[in-house]
């Protein structure tokens, strides 16, 4: 895997965003595109793609669950980022394949942050030190209007349930850390088409595919 | 409530040390002598003493869990603490009473910090956070040679089927905890009568019950 200075140490993407704004379906298309190139890709996601996350998962969202300290929550979603980064993204970079995630810390920094009471810098603190501050290549933000996307998943569970204001406030939170760093960030209206959007984020990731394995 | 320079404010006691060293015990006989003494007294423990607690504590324990990575465990006992503190401990010292918990912040930093490979300043960061910083008026120290607790349960959970050097090395982290700071400590050496240990107990007790509610 070492070839000295163009080393492949794996590529991470993030997809981010509302719900009903696509970031599944895109993940899917961009893993599918990259195995067809010949690369090792893992698609996975946030909260709950491992066994403990899963369960954990299930606690957050499960309307019978009923309230949670805002920090209880904060505490769960970093539990399961610590363990996914520990047990399925962090290897896989390491074998140079690219990570490809359906949510990751600015859901936790949106939601839990700009949604809830929390400062936003205690939450981010516990959320980077969940993940050693491993941070996404690129971060994918499908933006969407919330009202549009909630119509479709209406009450589905605990964080759908929240207000339109909340759920505002979740976007304007998404876009604000996209503009602070354009480098790292690619925001794209989720009403385009999704070929159109899948073929944007082609573009986007092509050039960090030197850090791939094949 | 409210009667001016001497408004009751509860007291928060707690009781720390290894397996097998009487800490449910001691808890039990406070919480009755109080009680026959006219206070408002809360018995509790962590993990687990929530709704949400009791699965976590299901999840860290289960040795079906298997491994988890360090910073899950600790996060995952930290939520637990969250909302032990947001919704049990502090409505009760609030409404003036005693609350006394069967282990606290003490067991994280022994047990996740001490006693794993993690920098004890950060698992102590993330438990502060957690509790708000609320700290015990008075915390017991029940000290007990790691061998003899252990062999009362022996591999009963996770937690007690680790090394006894691990042990060791939380049973000296209780010990130097107490020993920074006397005025908020009392170390008791387990092996004492349970009737002199609760004894002494009510002696350090007594003199904090001018903030509780008769």
């Amino acid at each position: 895997m070492s070839d000295g200075l163009h080393a492949p140490v794996g590529v991470f993407v993030c997809f981010e965003g509302g719900e009903g704004s696509g970031k599944s379906t895109q993940s899917r298309l961009l893993a599918t595109w990259l195995r067809e190139e010949g690369y090792a890709a893992l698609l996975t996601f946030e909260p709950g793609d491992t066994p403990v996350g899963r369960e954990l998962r299930r606690i957050v969202l499960d309307p019978a669950t009923g309230v949670l300290s805002d920090r209880t929550e904060v505490l769960l979603y970093a539990a399961d980022k610590a363990e996914h980064v520990d047990t399925v993204v962090q290897p896989a970079l390491a074998r140079g394949e690219v990570v490809i995630t359906d949510r990751y810390v600015d859901s936790t920094l949106a939601y839990q942050g700009a949604g809830r009471a929390l400062a936003v810098a205690e939450v981010e603190r516990v959320a980077r030190w969940a993940t050693h501050d491993l941070r996404p290549h690129l971060t994918v933000v499908l933006d969407l209007e919330p009202a549009s996307g909630l119509g479709r998943f209406e009450g589905r569970d605990r964080i759908e349930g929240e207000s339109l204001e909340f759920h505002q406030r979740v976007r304007s939170s998404f876009v604000a850390m996209a503009a602070a760093d354009p480098d790292h960030y690619l925001v794209l209206d989720a009403r385009e088409p999704v070929d159109a959007i899948a073929a944007a984020v082609r573009d986007r990731v092509t050039p960090l595919l030197v850090q791939a394995r094949r």
